[in-house]
């Protein structure tokens, strides 16, 4: 083997080159950055709700920005567990993505922290506004209590969700049979299998 | 009150009628028929994935077809539960619709079970094939195993799954500051809220 080639062990899991191929495709649909986060709550029942996919950070985890005062965060801050769900209608395709996934209230991960700022930075100043309007969830605020100014540097509100997938399936429906491929995360790395559709 | 106009009571829901107005304002795209459905599994685990939404049941139900074998199967037997999120991307409208959800085994709703026949025939070929091949989740069978004929009345495995929805948000991204609506069903029948978004 040639010394430039990379070391498989270092590269990402085949799902991550995967799934950036299918994102890539759909790169000129706006809708393609949206997933469907499920979590559980308190009360043991589910919920579910659409979010912007923001980035990918190392390993394959996926990258969400979340307002610090949201359901979503105190679900995973009691059981942080998630499963996004994305669904490609022109391609047929669908991915989940089962994982841990935190909020990254935790500044000791430097490779999260540097990218709130950047991701923070990015954002247009409407949605910035977003992460000082009123706590969400409460009755309505009176309209005065919405108009704000965003700071250059994020709000403590301001937070990422990282999901750090265990478990990844990717349907593809325009085959017949449909064909189903799943990931799974183990002592021994990742473990690919066909299964059933 | 003139004797033709209707008993708001025996109407739906407020939810039921804009919901519908969102549906049929995005009728001609394909992909405004599919929700991501959230479960909990038997571990704990949240679970997410596509459906088509397939028809309006009493009471504002949605109504999904499901093959008995699946895993949202076994987890919604274990924990009728679950949360439907719907997004319109042209729209940036989001609808979440959080109720009990079960498999229709039960013969005894005869609305359901006549459902039941109706869609089964509606159904194409190719996707009634698909409750006919092996069971899902199972590692790959051969190929030969999936060269089925679908027959004119529907198996057991083909189930509908109704969804009664008891907590409804719709939530309106175009509007600034962004609008909420949450509609909470208990003992005074449906109560709506505008909550913070």
């Amino acid at each position: 083997m040639s010394s430039i080639a990379p070391d498989p062990a270092e590269l990402a899991p085949a799902w991550f080159w995967l799934l950036g191929a299918d994102l890539a495709r759909h790169a000129q649909h706006d809708a393609s950055r949206i997933v469907q986060l499920a979590t559980v709550r308190a009360d043991g029942r589910p919920a579910n709700r659409s979010l912007v996919f923001r980035h990918f950070a190392s390993r394959g985890r996926l990258v969400f920005t979340s307002d610090m005062r949201s359901g979503k965060a105190s679900e995973l801050a009691d059981r942080p567990w998630a499963e996004a769900c994305w669904y490609f209608p022109d391609a047929r395709v669908q991915w989940r993505l089962l994982g841990r996934c935190e909020l990254s209230a935790d500044p000791a991960d430097a490779e999260i922290e540097k990218l709130r700022g950047k991701l923070w930075a990015e954002l247009p100043p409407s949605t910035r506004a977003t992460f000082l309007w009123p706590a969400p969830g409460g009755l309505r605020s009176p309209r005065k209590d919405f108009r704000v100014e965003a700071t250059d540097t994020p709000p403590e509100t301001f937070q990422l969700l990282v999901l750090d997938p265990e478990q990844v399936e990717r349907l593809d429906l325009r085959e017949a049979p449909h064909r189903r491929q799943r990931w799974e995360f183990g002592q021994g790395g990742w473990m690919p299998r066909e299964i059933n559709p």
